[in-house]
């Protein structure tokens, strides 16, 4: 890690579209990158949902850090697992090693939050990274498998009762997702059961879905998810969640499949930077995203509680990855000596799919839904998925999927202990 | 697993390329099939090596078995570990139940065999399942990412040795694809290694590659795989496997990535059958496949030595597909009450690739070698390959592979302890 011309070093920490941004964007400054993630991929997390309910691969949603940035040549890549940081003496320990900074980004985005009920995670796991997306396939299609070999209809109920909690749009395109391999994908596949005896539940202690948006597009997104089969239900919290299903308020839902959509918190890590946080763990920023006393350490993504013209932001990747664009702004303009500029956000919209052929959402301030938003999801999504593979082969996955409700990533690998057992 | 009207129940055991083509040929057949399998995937195995080194993903070479059988209206599939087979009683035991059969196929396929060195599979994991393909394209990715970070340039040459022990179809292909791996698709993307460091170890205990092909062609294909800088080392008996390398005779290569690709054995669940086996554990089977005293046990694929014309049938794709379907028509014959027909291999010939543009084979008995080989490779796969879908995204993720060297499955999912600790 010595170079023989002293540069400053910019680490960044966290390889998500905020710090991945910020990376990009200090290609030709006079200083040395070092990112650092614990994956050796970005991910396309917006996507992630289609990897869990077997509509994508994934290589189609995630592309190797490195390759992504090979051609910067003041930029190494380090994977390994950030644990302490210490903003005293500018230096992150790493699993396996140090790396000391002049200027530090924080990029480490979010986990789950159970609200104190951590002990829930086993039975509903939640959806962040590849590995979970393929737990939560291998948990979907097994229980399909299970159902088809349960005589008994009141246990086979249960294999085909999938209960989504948390009606964000990851959520909601879970929900929706669901519905359709269900009652389309598999329909023709099992002998002993019938689409018809799926249940797929979406709760959420929130009077309506998707509370980001307006309450006619929560409305929308209501009947687009109830056409589908989805039994949606607002204004309902989760007491408990064990083996055998979900318990909320005078009722308890038997469900072998639990996912978990409802709560994230910034990373703990972020504690270690010695500042103010949010109610969701989130570091509060200054204008220019660096924490007070700190102007060397920057704070961007998910990880920070960022507000423009005293709105917050939210936690969308265009957010992330403007933000990202901002901070390095900010370190080549210090490299020149000239002032920083406070982050402005530029809200060109969001969107969220239900199913597939309708969305819902805004676009530069406009209220769209149905077929017109669906496409518009996709033309968005493509735009953005950062390789030249990927685009092509995920339109075409699409297309092909839509045509033939086909979902051709229906691949149940076993997890590692199954798979080393004598046969 | 009750009908009203009584029909035969023909029990697969196995949805590899024997089982799988079996049930299919019983489509229309006036018999119940229920065909097991632990996997919920049909698995192109000739391409598995491709996921082992990144360059395809796991649902372009499998395909649910559900999905393959969902026209047939006679065909039930479970996905069960088969426990027991009880040839007296005519009953198979699964992990969660028993089916009773009146004729059954054990289609089981092999297993990996380390020659009584069972310690040496921890060190030196086998290809045959998805989930190991997997496991080899992490440990490759991963001695990559440590080598990047690792000072002591001898302890960063273990970590950049990788060694296949087996030089036949598979040990070849594999290390083919690794050479082209680090050579040309990782090679911009560190910063403290130059490809030249790396190094592949081709090892074999007989005295030429590609043992079942003659000569000229191993000869062939030693030549191509050195001209992609694999170390080939012939008569090279390994001794002992463990963390640290591979002891031959009269030397210990050091390396931190061992893959095994040297033997293969019929899965012990055929002992079960209480036949005779020959020296890699494979069922001993009459000229129609069944065994002896059982005319309503058939064995095919691997698992079976099969011999046809007096010849040892081969252990590849084609012979098992045409085995299962003349297992299929000879219970077709059975219930028309005509005689049994014995089984005749059509060898169309074989081909091993060896990097992006070169493979050696026999094709209707001629050799072949070069680039013209490797369309012809390219051409053949193609067509196995079972759906739609697949052959595009193959041919497509292979097209662009070829032109950018870029290895897009380059995605190292950890594994689930990993995934699952804390942040």
């Amino acid at each position: 890690m010595q170079d023989s011309i002293k540069r400053p070093r910019v680490v960044i920490l966290g390889g998500g579209f905020a710090g991945l941004s910020a990376a990009r964007k200090l290609a030709h400054a006079p200083v040395d990158v070092v990112l650092v993630d614990r994956e050796n991929h970005h991910l396309f997390q917006p996507l992630l949902y289609q990897v869990a309910t077997a509509g994508l691969s994934m290589a189609d949603i995630a592309a190797p850090i490195r390759r992504l940035l090979r051609k910067q040549k003041n930029t190494r890549v380090v994977m390994s697992e950030v644990v302490d940081i210490d903003v005293a003496s500018k230096r992150v320990t790493l699993g396996d090693g140090e790396l000391e900074y002049d200027t530090l980004v924080v990029a480490l985005g979010m986990q789950h939050s159970y609200f104190g009920h951590d002990d829930w995670a086993r039975y509903a796991p939640g959806l962040k990274t590849l590995s979970e997306a393929l737990d939560i396939r291998r948990r979907v299609l097994r229980a399909y498998e299970v159902a088809e070999r349960e005589p008994d209809p009141e246990r086979r109920r249960e294999w085909l009762t999938f209960v989504v909690v948390g009606a964000g749009p990851t959520g909601v395109e879970l929900a929706g997702a669901l519905a359709e391999l269900s009652r389309f994908t598999v329909a023709g596949d099992f002998r002993t059961f019938e689409p018809k005896e799926d249940r797929i539940v979406l709760l959420d202690a929130a009077d309506r879905v998707l509370q980001a948006f307006s309450e006619s597009l929560s409305d929308k997104a209501r009947v687009q998810l109830e056409k589908l089969g989805v039994e949606v239900r607002t204004g309902t919290k989760v007491e408990q969640i064990d083996e055998h299903g979900v318990k909320i308020a005078g009722d308890f839902i038997r469900s072998r499949t639990v996912i978990w959509a409802a709560g994230v918190r910034a990373v703990s890590l972020v504690s270690k930077l010695g500042t103010d946080v949010d109610r969701s763990g989130r570091v509060v920023v200054g204008p220019d995203l660096t924490i007070d006393g700190h102007p060397e350490v920057f704070v961007c993504g998910d990880a920070a509680a960022i507000h423009s013209n005293g709105e917050p932001v939210p936690g969308v990747a265009p957010a992330a990855i403007q933000a990202g664009h901002s901070v390095a702004k900010n370190i080549l303009a210090d490299l020149r000596g000239r002032p920083r500029k406070p982050f402005v956000y530029s809200n060109r919209g969001s969107l969220a799919t239900i199913g597939r052929s309708a969305a819902v959402g805004t676009v530069f301030g406009r209220s769209v839904s149905g077929f017109v938003a669906w496409i518009l999801w996709i033309f968005v999504h493509l735009l953005y998925l950062v390789t030249f593979r990927n685009r092509v082969v995920v339109l075409f996955s699409w297309a092909i999927a839509w045509f033939t409700y086909g979902r051709s990533a229906r691949i149940i690998v076993q997890s590692e202990e199954a798979a080393h057992s004598p046969r």
